[in-house]
């Protein structure tokens, strides 16, 4: 039974931001989230939130979470915070002390603390840095953890101490109800360290465990926004480099950015500078073309995406040949073989098998059919200005360019639609249907001539 | 009183450009205005601009700058260049002697500078650097600056000085009028050095005195078109950072151009790969998407831009929902909550407040007022091949879309105008107004086939 | 007279991926065809390429070249399979043993190795390392190599040998022919190594000639995503500083990507994120904007190229404005001046001198005469859902915006095309033509209203 104790009180003032810092975004969701999202996958008996700076913001961010919130109204310390969750904290099993603002923990290794804790009822994540400056170090005596130094307190031998503490912590909840209590603010900040209990362990007798993480980014705070930049590098080279692993072709890992989650088959290839938002799968052979934005999308095997297509929530099949310069808004829905091409918006539309729409097209609130030709600049004028209808295409349709679709309308399978027409009218299967007037023609006609 | 005194003569071989050097653009500017944008900051008495290859150019690009532009013809070393200013040159008061190729040092630096020189009357940038090969030597002694040795006249002891001359320099005017005729080409290149007049400094008894830049580029100079993309890239990175500090934040700092200035509100996102240009302003909660090119534009607070939207010369309003593949061009003036979306452009056009333009519309030389609505495929027939006119639409209007409407027209408020017309005539207030011809239907349409 | 000798026979498991090794895509071209390309440059006599693994589809994709094809069958270790090759390896001259997963060996460094290797018969290129682990060793007795000891096999003395073995050697065929076959499995792995030729030179008193390649790139192998990830990055930015000393203004040199060749003028400007694929030409003083994606195309001078456009085999004279959005596809061919502007596509036509097309056009299949302006939304219908047609534009004509022109169809010199029309018949010289009703007009309209 693990409770995950998330310190989340802090303001952030370097940020310089009307946001609660832990709701600074990273790969677009808060700080606080990736700690909420881990700690779910722990399966946490509780996540309790210390919240206090713009905590209004906060909680209701999270509104639709399990996690009790326990305020810290006075910024008096970390040991303070973590007082603050006595009355909520469970009497058995371990807590796991984390930070909002220390986002990137990662289960694997937080598994591997509470394994490490089990035994001692206390363990701690230290890392070994190469400039320990401005940290906390750890002080071993044959190898057992005595005490935390902070740098300010640090002897001269204690500052060669590379191992830092991180403030993550896993603590017996026994023994977090009787150490916060006692926890002292009889120094010069005045203020209550949760670093103390490490002196109440090493006195109890308890051999402090500790584990490395896997990546020191695991345990890298944010401040400010250059070390939210940093970190978003960071973890953005991390997740390029575990989709390389799995074979994903980045033609440049530094460009490359997953804000979500993406699920990908073999030999998919990505090019710079393309985005990956929310949730995506995308299936073997998948081309994506540099500079694509790709938003909660499924895109199926063979497909080729080309520069520049930006895609919310659709749907699309197989070996369909895409863009450049495509939009798919939510709720377009693409069969297999589908052409859609240069400056072409498709919406809340399904498209069936091998049907083209090749340039200059909106497609909105439609339905189109097997092997139908959308011609160029035809747009399906799905609004009135005050309601919205549907356009529905059949299969083999012919669509001649420049035309306009009033829905509601029916375009029958087989029908053919003449170039420049506007279609208010239901047109029957295999039928031939025009809007246009008679083109008429002067001679030696006297163009307008620049006025002075 | 201050003469800033800028060596601009050199014709840049390496660049291998028909451009002389100190035209060569960093951040869109040439590396001169960077320069002369400096010596102005510092209220310069005169800038005093020494040219030489390329000179009517640099010249001409500089026509509308007090510059007192003097000419070396011959390149005969930076002292014979300084020596050109002697007529044109104050009697009383420092000059600063700067290089139009090492465009990046700061009015802050320089103000150091001066206030460092005051006492004794000579003083100079030094930088420490970790490989000094090539550079010339500080000497020192008892810390007092005694000689600046080139690297090839430097003994094994100098080699190992890690201090280097930057050639920034200032000097009393009297100094420069005692030294400058003094200096001699007695040397192995037959050159006039600048750098002699340390020596006559120390020769006077006088202490020079030094200091070191707050940033490393501020005394790199450009010789070819790497170190120019080098510094280029420092320059930039060094903007991110002042961005950042002030709280914008910037998903990826090192894809961020900034080749201008750019006043920032609370909260501003800007996502990746993003160029301002020009002079722009940005308000608070401003997101811009990533790829937006925005140039001498002026963005409200609360304005969302989706990626690869391109400005130029554009006011937009608060709340504004925009793009992607987005088009302001110059004069495009939007009032708040206006949504322009993709494949929109728009150039000298009002569009009032809450009014939308969603898809594939032109928008040139027109105003539309309040609530309106303009369809897609709306085209403003704004030229007649000699003249350009105004298209008005008023609040409230609809513009069915595939529109035409060819100006000088005018769409009265609440007017509607059917899908697929071309608009010739006014329309009234809250007429519906429509340009079509009865839709033609032929049964079993036999459709072309195939040729051989 | 010399053989290339391609051992190309790796699976690649860690590129997890369905294609064999070789043919992983490097600037995208196979690993293979980068080999291959520098063989040819050197005038190979012969190219023996060794396959294995998915040797039908690497046989299919070089299936256009002069290569003899050697099966490896079993993997039985590197000697193995050069063995296969002496079959058809020659009796004089030399070979060179390259491999497939090595793909950027120059010219240059392999002409070297072959002027090394003359006088001895046998030739290496080496590698100084700053860490050499797993690496083979070049173990060197007064200056001579003496042995190649692998990493498991070295000592505490060889394992501080920072002169690696990269594989490549040039070896007489005489001394292949006569080493080969007494090449030995009695090894750990039960393989035929190459290495061993090394000891048997050495045991035949030859001297064993080496060079270190200009470029450390040149002789990395790629065994998975993240090394080809690095070795593309190595490659691009050498590219770009190739460029650069050309003379070349590239805005950021880690954000341009050359897959293919491009040959440049003065004073060409790329700004960031560009790509230039296939064979490029560009001419002096031609900008490209951010974005820009062109494969397969020429540029003739001065044409500036706005943001996200898009070519690809296309022909674009001097003095073009094109884009941003511009899409040129295949067989567009623009005359001097130009002006191609936003959301504007041309495929399979030509535009002559100083014409326009400014926004939201497609042109297929057409050809566009001299100072014709076409308006914004015209069509070119070159499709009637069977056959292509073309379209016929004169001398300055005017199209007029939203325009539809049905092909076959001509409109004249001078002819004039009223806003909004379908032209389905040819259109003389000079004539005015629309096809257009009247526009109707009811006062009072009562809007739609929104429907519950």
């Amino acid at each position: 039974m693990i409770d995950v104790v998330i310190l989340a009180a802090g303001k952030g003032t370097r940020m310089k931001s009307a946001l609660p810092k832990v709701l600074q975004p990273l790969a677009k969701q808060p700080l606080l989230a990736h700690v909420i999202h881990t700690a779910k996958q722990l399966h946490a008996e509780r996540i309790i939130t210390i919240y206090g700076h713009g905590g209004d913001a906060v909680k209701q961010r999270f509104a639709n979470e399990q996690i009790e919130w326990v305020e810290q109204a006075e910024q008096l310390g970390t040991g303070h915070a973590v007082q603050m969750t006595l009355p909520v904290l469970g009497r058995s099993g371990f807590a796991l002390i984390l930070y909002g603002d220390v986002p990137l923990v990662s289960k694997a290794t937080l598994q591997r603390l509470l394994d490490a804790s089990k035994d001692s009822g206390i363990g701690m994540i230290t890392l070994e840095v190469a400039d320990p400056t401005g940290y906390g170090r750890i002080v071993r005596e044959n190898g057992l953890i005595q005490a935390i130094v902070e740098h300010k307190d640090a002897n001269d031998a204690q500052k060669q101490i590379t191992e830092i503490n991180t403030g993550i912590y896993c603590v017996s909840n026994e023994k977090l109800h009787q150490w916060l209590p006692k926890l002292s603010n009889n120094n010069a900040q005045g203020e209550y360290y949760l670093t103390d209990i490490v002196a109440m362990a090493v006195q109890d007798g308890l051999e402090i465990a500790s584990i490395a993480p896997e990546y020191a980014f695991e345990v890298e705070g944010v401040n400010d926004r250059l070390q939210l930049a940093n970190l978003e590098r960071e973890w953005q080279r991390y997740q390029a480099e575990q989709l390389m692993r799995q074979g994903v072709h980045l033609i440049d890992p530094s460009r490359f950015d997953l804000r979500g989650t993406l699920s990908v088959g073999q030999d998919v290839e990505i090019d710079i500078n393309v985005i990956i938002e929310g949730d995506c799968t995308i299936g073997d052979n998948v081309k994506i073309g540099a500079g694509c934005v790709i938003k909660d999308s499924t895109i199926a095997s063979g497909t080729v995406i080309q520069p520049y297509s930006v895609f919310d929530q659709a749907i699309v099949g197989e070996n369909n040949q895409i863009g450049p310069f495509a939009r798919l808004r939510p709720n377009a829905r693409l069969a297999d073989e589908v052409h859609i091409g240069n400056f072409v918006e498709v919406k809340n539309t399904t498209v069936g098998l091998r049907s083209k729409a090749n340039h200059f097209t909106y497609l909105g609130d439609a339905s189109v059919g097997q092997d139908s030709n959308i011609g160029a600049g035809t747009i399906t004028c799905n609004y009135d200005g005050a309601n919205k209808f549907k356009t529905t295409i059949g299969d083999r349709a012919f669509i001649g360019s420049n035309s306009s679709l009033v829905a509601p309308v029916s375009i029958g399978n087989g029908a053919t639609v003449g170039a420049g027409s506007v279609i208010t009218q239901d047109v029957e299967a295999n039928a031939l249907a025009v809007e246009r007037s008679k083109q008429f023609q002067k001679g030696n006609y006297q163009r307008p001539q620049k006025q002075k």
